[in-house]
């Protein structure tokens, strides 16, 4: 929740404040149970959507399952109007990620009213499928994600540099690979070469596209083994920029002269002002 | 073993007591080789259940395992009996974990007599399947296993997390891959391409559903690619954590002269200031 | 870029000097947008390859792609020739690893004009393919992957050991396979085998060659389990490695009063006895 | 090289020293055109049985390789009647593991002189099939081994406890997965079963046999969700203990006093006597 829609000004009207804190607060029971409740009509919302496209289910229970559908879209388009009218700064909410994740959700259902035909519902669906973004509200609501996001996000360029390399390899083995194993046995073009390189050095292996020929099996056992002994790059990083994320959050309380975050667990002295750390 | 068995209330009659120290100790002789006989007999008795299931065998020795099976179960229904008398507190035994194990694990065998008929074999069939998890009373014999708990235990909300983003990301790209698949090539529901999603980002890879048009080729790239870092991410949590148990298990109380914590488990003396280490 | 070509001597023409800050430096806007250019012109050429290589799109586009071809072979022998003439020591240019590169990327496409029919045009492919070797330049302009390649490097030995341990490995159990399942089960010689088991090992698991026979698969299962043990070690040797090198570039000198090494990077006094530390 | 055969008897042949010192040792420049010699012929003689196998190869160049595996044959049995003379205690050479394994590799050999017949040459072919571990010799001449037998080592008991863990998930799941699919989709029993669950953690992959209905195919998914997990256990394991393990091993020179060798490298004082360490 962004801080600045904590404090909300004395000068609102009392039912908006109410509102406010029911629906964007999360201290009260009221706003708890408004969380939980926001929470399971995601998750349903979503399996419904999922159990429509089973032939099956959609033949038996379509019916039922559209009903629910509209019943879900109502309740979250009385949420997104609650949270716009009770926000103390509307358009600065409008404007947020999840504010836009809100409206993108609960758009698709009202456009399948005026665009019909075969044709167009699957455009619908396509729209629909937006309506899974609302489950990443969920992670707004666990706290300890934080920590993993920093050690992600002081990996990234790390990640990057490795990915290039990555994408590199993939295009010089690919492009060798079209040119020992050829489009009789399945490798038809580089990019499909391209995307077999890709299948084998995630080690995913499909197995739809293997490699035939006798030089075919020797280089892609090579690619294997380079892929074995690259898979630990990304591992390592990650484990780092973790231990160091972890080793942070481990830390003191912030300094109190510089208000410096990140101390080291051992500090005696805060290593940006020089301050003596309180006990 | 729960130490609340260990200390044996001195009212108790000798021979209970002597069969208390056998069965729930492994400090004499012959509780270590009380030990060792149930731990071979589960393994056997684990084994004649898999043994049973493989139809050649079952046509050739279905007889002997049929008695196998029983002899088994009295071995097992006296061990529990003798477990419930001998314990200072029996209801407590019957209602703990391994209590409640050891007495689900010798039910399927008496309930077959009783339910018969084709379609009740089966039924019994899963009920016996309970069996297996007798194994697990090997977790309990030991020891290292605590230091992967705490670990995996510590890491508990950083998986939970983590778990949450992939079944977010699986539900995004099964539902993207069935909108450019779609039921002709195999992508027959979201569920489907959300288990060919999993399949995807675990790298296990069975190819008994593969994208066919160039598009869905292009996406189960990047999720492959995706995949690849975000493997990275629960083993960096698990080998952070496991440092930090580790270190934890090594560690001495911090030296009393300059406070150092990391000490060897090892040390006599403090590594820093050379101060000699208190018993 | 290389330190040795950044004194431009003060005796060279006015022009040259200025081609050669442009092409090698990247400090002024003109060089940075030559990079840049540069670094869109050789993804765009190698695209145009990867494509030309798609049935299709040789049918339709081919004249177009092949004209791209000399567009960019035109650009890539001017830019060598102006690296060449701009450079302060132009031979120790073309002898270096990306000046014979540079060279290697152009040579294919004049070759393809002197060298005709249809044996001689699956060649040229072959060497057009190096064109794709441009690619590695980008590596070149990513400042983050000295980290990773001190790590990689630090690994190497440790590596080379785990490879010949997996080398050793292969061929054992590749061997085994063959004489279990035999050629009639698809395991046709030992090199087959090895390949299985290569594809075993690193967790592709195409699928193509599978044991069928219950020994095979036994085996099979002792393989997988090693393997899954044998993944760690890689990804462990990365770990440490990164870990170190990563702490090695984020530390100061130690602090002069009480020898603390291990100061995060941004201090500006040591946390441990709060000196301040010298610029 | 076992400390054991480096001192040399005076009372000795000088021949016979002069063959141990060529053999065993490795300090002199003869001693080194040996070791790297015997390390060509062993990689030769593998690659010549692996060669063998290959049904199109034995048919062209059978006679060549029956020839080149008699002369490597008799090679080794000159390098193993020359080891046996000149080490200082023959029958501690020949008991010794690498004693054995050179004896077992040329065995087969003549064994194949008088065990006759189509069935005796495929028995003759799987004890031929040792001499493959003369490829292990390798191990011993890199140094850089050592730091990775100690890291698992150290891990080994915990890593027990994993696989067991591991193997107690397999017979569960396997046995789930039985009675869920059952055998007429490929599930033909439990053994089968925990083939398939083996397959499917380890993340492999083959796809020979996959889940067909619903329940299978969530059952599945939960299994490679939670393999996902698991295969960072082992990961975290070895990272930890490598991290140990390349720690200790840049300590600093032993203590003078006690020989203590793994001080952490920041130690002023030895941990074990108290001795202070000097510059």
């Amino acid at each position: 929740m962004d801080p600045k829609y904590r404090e909300v000004p004395a000068r609102r009207a009392k039912w908006r404040k109410r509102i406010y804190i029911v629906i964007f607060g999360s201290g009260t029971t009221a706003g708890k149970l408004f969380d939980i409740g926001l929470l399971w009509s995601i998750v349903l919302s979503v399996i419904c959507v999922l159990l429509e496209s089973v032939p099956s289910v959609h033949a038996q229970y379509g019916e039922e399952l559209l009903r629910a559908e509209w019943v879900f879209t109502a309740l979250f388009s009385l949420e997104y109007i609650l949270r716009f009218v009770s926000s103390p700064r509307p358009l600065l909410y409008a404007k947020s990620f999840f504010g836009l994740i809100d409206l993108i959700s609960i758009i698709p259902s009202f456009l399948s009213l005026y665009i019909v035909g075969a044709q167009g519902l699957l455009v619908i669906r396509v729209i629909r499928l937006l309506r899974v973004f609302r489950i990443l509200k969920m992670v707004q609501y666990i706290g300890e994600s934080q920590i993993l996001l920093t050690a992600l996000s002081a990996s990234r360029h790390k990640i990057t540099v490795f990915i290039g390399t990555i994408m590199t390899l993939i295009v010089i083995f690919g492009s060798a690979m079209y040119l020992i194993e050829g489009p009789q046995n399945g490798f038809t073009s580089i990019p499909v070469s391209m995307y077999w390189a890709i299948v084998t050095m995630t080690t995913v292996g499909y197995g739809d596209i293997t490699p035939l020929t006798a030089a075919g099996k020797i280089l892609a056992s090579i690619i294997m083994l380079m892929g074995y002994g690259i898979l630990a790059v990304p591992t390592g990083i990650v484990s780092v920029e973790l231990g160091k994320a972890s080793q942070r959050s481990f830390a003191h309380a912030a300094c109190r002269r510089c208000g410096e975050a990140l101390l080291p667990v051992q500090s005696r002295y805060c290593f940006r002002c020089g301050e003596k750390l309180g006990e």
